[in-house]
């Protein structure tokens, strides 16, 4: 059915059909960490993502739609009009649309958020575990290791050092949603040892070095693991603050797992010594 | 130092500067599945990939340096030819191997192979388990479940219907040359069951929905562990087909984990069991 422009526009409401529009223009910006940085916004794309921002009542600052594009717009707006006000809705062409998208088959809906900043020293340590990442540097491991986190319950991951931007679009689709049930903190090392002396919590760093197996030994109840990045893992300073170092044995040729991979058969391993005692 | 082009090149031979040269144009044509599947060929960059297989004697058709990118390009050189024939060494210009090259920082070295096509009926299965995998989407997944298959020693992956092109250069990359050591096969699933009957081996499948804990059972000795794609997981069909059906516990908002990670998840369950015992 093709879209009925007059059942959803105001009168006078302009449908934006340049690309060079400065929204338009903000919206591809937000691609670059360094605006997105500096703005404090980021760039969410697709109905998945955009509906669950707007169920968990995040900062929304506008919702771009593509009424060509939707599935079902009439629907689409009516239900974002129950949570967005109508200034907030900013409607474009197909065409304006792609030219901002960074999906192969757009599907029409996206949003702009402000950046939830908290700090390390705002975070109880509710959870059974927290993940600190250092110098993670592929957004698609990022959002692939908060998918996991979620699934076992981690509810905060702590970014250090030369980290990744969490509002990567790459990380925020590898987190299939996942992002925004994680509280994700940035950090300096120096601030997680502060705060993990504060909470007297233990930590359990990751080398394919160590000689510890992570599948022989008993994960404290609550605690803190610390995970390098995918080329250098952890530095000597990392590993000096860690209570324990464990490593992942390999019988194959290769030296290394992928990063996101590490991190969930630890975090598995440690969730199934739990599930295993309750 | 700059590079010394007298020093390698023979006099007459030429340095390739055009990137519409017809070799040239094959290389950037290999990123395309459809060429890649019509020629047999496949396309292989960086100096780890490109030594592994020079080490492992797989069928190099040719080697492309770009002499300006290498870090030590008579060192490369010399050493390429203790396995490679001058003959089949391709010189090209830092611009031309820019063109083709799929990398940010190309380090100057990329090679064409011919494609292993093994049959499933010449598979033995000495390993302990083998991976089939339906419909995966993603090849970064695939080659982040072979990078995983090497680190436990499973030795067979069988592509079954309608899955990625293994020889994707985001596969290879993610493989992070575990590639070379695992056997990859290309399946029907009724081929599947075939060799499966013959080799009389259990077939481990995973589902969301599956009642039992993939942590709470004892995996055969030998199997098959059977994974669905991305979006839709097994069919019907293939589920009726296990012997047994597990699900890996999650208690997030998420209703499920990257496909690499599960994979991975389980193999290690499997992996960690083996090694308990032994």
């Amino acid at each position: 059915m093709p879209y009925q422009q007059s059942s959803l526009q105001k009168p006078g409401c302009v449908l934006i059909t340049s690309p060079s529009n400065p929204q338009i223009k903000q919206l591809r910006k937000l691609q670059q960490r360094k605006y997105r940085n500096d703005t404090g916004l980021f760039f969410l794309e697709g109905p998945r993502h955009v509906l669950q921002a707007i169920d968990l009542k995040e900062p929304i600052e506008y919702i771009v739609l593509a009424p060509s594009l939707l599935a079902d717009p009439n629907g689409m707006k009516e239900r974002i009009l129950k949570h967005v006000s109508e200034e907030r809705i900013l409607e474009v062409s197909e065409e304006t649309f792609k030219s901002f998208s960074s999906k192969d088959g757009p599907k029409g809906i996206a949003a702009v958020l402000t950046q939830r900043k908290l700090s390390i020293s705002e975070i109880v340590t509710s959870g059974w575990c927290c993940v600190a990442l250092s110098s993670v540097a592929n957004p698609g491991n990022l959002g692939t290791i908060l998918r996991t986190c979620d699934a076992v319950g981690v509810s905060t991951v702590i970014l250090l050092d030369h980290s990744v931007d969490p509002y990567d679009p790459i990380t925020l689709r590898a987190s299939m949603g996942a992002f925004f049930n994680v509280k994700l903190i940035t950090a300096s090392f120096e601030e997680l040892l502060v705060w993990k002396q504060i909470n007297q919590l233990p930590m359990i760093g990751t080398s394919d070095h160590a000689d510890l197996d992570y599948h022989h030994i008993r994960y404290p109840e609550k605690c803190i693991l610390l995970m390098g990045s995918e080329r250098e893992g952890l530095n000597e300073e990392h590993e000096k603050q860690c209570d324990q170092m464990v490593s992942i044995p390999m019988r194959g040729q290769m030296d290394s797992l992928n990063l996101a991979v590490a991190a969930s058969i630890v975090l598995y391993e440690m969730y199934n010594q739990i599930r295993d005692v309750s």
